[in-house]
């Protein structure tokens, strides 16, 4: 394996193995481990508040010298409408009682949104060598005042046409998500119906469409897997699910467990848990919601709604009533910490002929 | 590139790749053109009457000595719900009179059903060496009868779980079939939702799990995703899309050219054509059944329905009247013939390192 190109240079990076942003699962201490291993780290924070994201990314400098990644989610404000809110929130209220979680259900006028232009400065001020994002594209002036710091930034696109908006919005690399990718999917042309498209598929399409850098993300979970994405012309790969399982990892116990035994259909696309399409586990949660017949609002709404209830069955570490995203592609490497996972996806590429 | 392996002896073929069998598009000549490049055609014969599967046979014996599969659907008979037929048939009408498009429509009773039990014999009879299927699995007497004659079998699965099952009935191979692939959906499982596993995912978690040899079936359409497949596993590529606009190929005019300037998100996913769910271009025809409001009755009673209209779209080279079956990954190869076709697939994977 080759493992120097343009892409790894441009990110100051030595393996182009790039750990994807959970939000929820991610830790200072994953991010921290990933760089340190000679990858590049990502710390997801969309929608956190400014001083949160500015903690986070100070905690991680503690932990690393090497460059990281902070991603954003660059989606706009949804309206609330208050009647589906409270018949949602009534809906999980007896979903509660009926499992035995207790929560106390919000007002409305809590659910915080921040929106990604407050987060800039930070990024800036903190010398953020790298800003990757989702759900769109960075507005020009945001654009302008990253390049004129030298920070890198790479967008998020699920089709071709994606692809070929965000390029022309003069970032420096896009992620092809494939439709096997665990957690939100990055789309943001509301096509119909959402694009699916397989990575075998979008990967090359993509490569083919754009001049600039493209990372591969989905179904990547081995050495094999990671050799056959640099073949259709990815400059890196990005890799979610393979780390959720590992000590850094916040995800609780259950959760772990659940996706080591997982298999190709155990997941689904589902918009119950934060009113974005979402691949996860199958689980009591998603089924009720997606059964109930109820409007599920559009994001951020319903993601701070459901947000009492999923709280409440991570400190009972129930699997069942929370989300567990997960890609269709199960961690195959069931070693205990980032880095012993990382060695071992890079010793295994190494192996291949 | 090291072409040979357990399956291409089984087969009996030079290069381990297979034409996909594409009812509808596929000629005779199609299948002797790829027998003959040294690949092996797939004749379907899903649906069609014993005389007819025997006389297809007996051209494509004319035009090659070599082997080639026969491809049987292992579906049963649904029922046939008169209203809903009538429902489908009168909307269908009006479809035809807005788009000055002439049909008979035709009487519940002339919807044939041929059971792929009536072919079995005239495969045996005719010495066919390949038998490939799809929709299930064949019954207990029918694998005994064609293993008794020699006959190789190959199933179709969309997920790890039909592998499985259909390694336990004592088949030689297995199709996987990626989300990405063209035309209908091997799924027999009823799970929901469908599986939509991409091939990245789905044909390394299949080659895991079963021990006879794997063929890859979705997003394979040059040198470098043949090669992806075969490091993920696979034991052979079936290609189907790439040979459609073939000159070989019996797709209208309209298809050949709509096909070949066809993207990523281009397709998707409809049980509008056939009641099963399928892969095609995105048209008319489909959106007007899909956004009727009525009820689609199953395989193959909504597949007889829709005949009507899509022959007559046929004839007058009408390419939004009727299924334009295509995978997510539109033929990348433009030649004419499906031996340069194939001959340049060959290459392409050959002039890879």
């Amino acid at each position: 394996m080759i493992w120097q190109n343009k892409l790894t240079k441009l990110l100051g990076i030595h393996y182009p193995i790039v750990q994807a942003p959970m939000l929820g699962v991610t830790s200072p201490e994953m991010v921290a481990a990933i760089s340190n291993s000679g990858g590049l780290g990502s710390l997801p924070v969309g929608g956190l508040p400014p001083e949160k994201t500015r903690e986070l990314i100070q905690k991680i400098k503690v932990l690393t010298k090497k460059p990281f990644a902070v991603n954003l989610f660059v989606n706009t404000q949804d309206n609330v409408n208050l009647d589906e809110v409270s018949a949602m929130q009534d809906f999980l209220d007896k979903i509660g009682e009926k499992h035995n979680l207790k929560f106390d259900r919000k007002s409305p006028e809590s659910f915080t949104f921040h929106s990604y232009k407050d987060q800039i400065s930070i990024l800036i001020e903190e010398n953020i060598p790298v800003v990757s994002f989702t759900f769109g594209w960075l507005d020009t002036d945001s654009v302008k005042q990253l390049k004129a710091n030298g920070i890198i930034l790479i967008g998020t696109a699920t089709s071709v046409k994606e692809a070929k908006i965000l390029e022309d919005t003069g970032i420096d690399a896009i992620t092809a998500q494939g439709i096997e990718a665990g957690g939100h999917r990055g789309t943001f042309i509301n096509d119909e119906p959402l694009p699916q498209v397989g990575l075998m598929s979008l990967l090359p399409q993509i490569v083919d469409s754009v001049s600039i850098p493209v990372l591969a993300a989905g179904a990547i979970n081995d050495g094999k897997t990671i050799k056959t994405a640099f073949e259709l012309g990815a400059s890196a790969v990005q890799i979610g699910t393979a780390f959720i399982a590992s000590n850094e990892s916040t995800a609780i116990p259950s959760y772990k467990k659940r996706l080591l035994i997982s298999q190709d259909t155990d997941t689904k696309l589902t918009r119950a848990f934060s009113g974005r399409w979402a691949r996860g586990i199958k689980n009591t949660l998603m089924d009720e919601i997606e059964n109930s017949g109820l409007t599920i609002p559009e994001y951020t709404v319903q993601n701070s709604i459901t947000g009492s209830i999923r709280a409440a069955a991570i400190q009972q570490d129930n699997n069942e009533l929370t989300n567990m995203w997960s890609g269709q592609s199960a961690p195959k490497i069931k070693l205990e910490s980032c880095n012993a996972i990382f060695m071992e996806l890079i010793k295994q590429s190494e192996n291949l002929k």
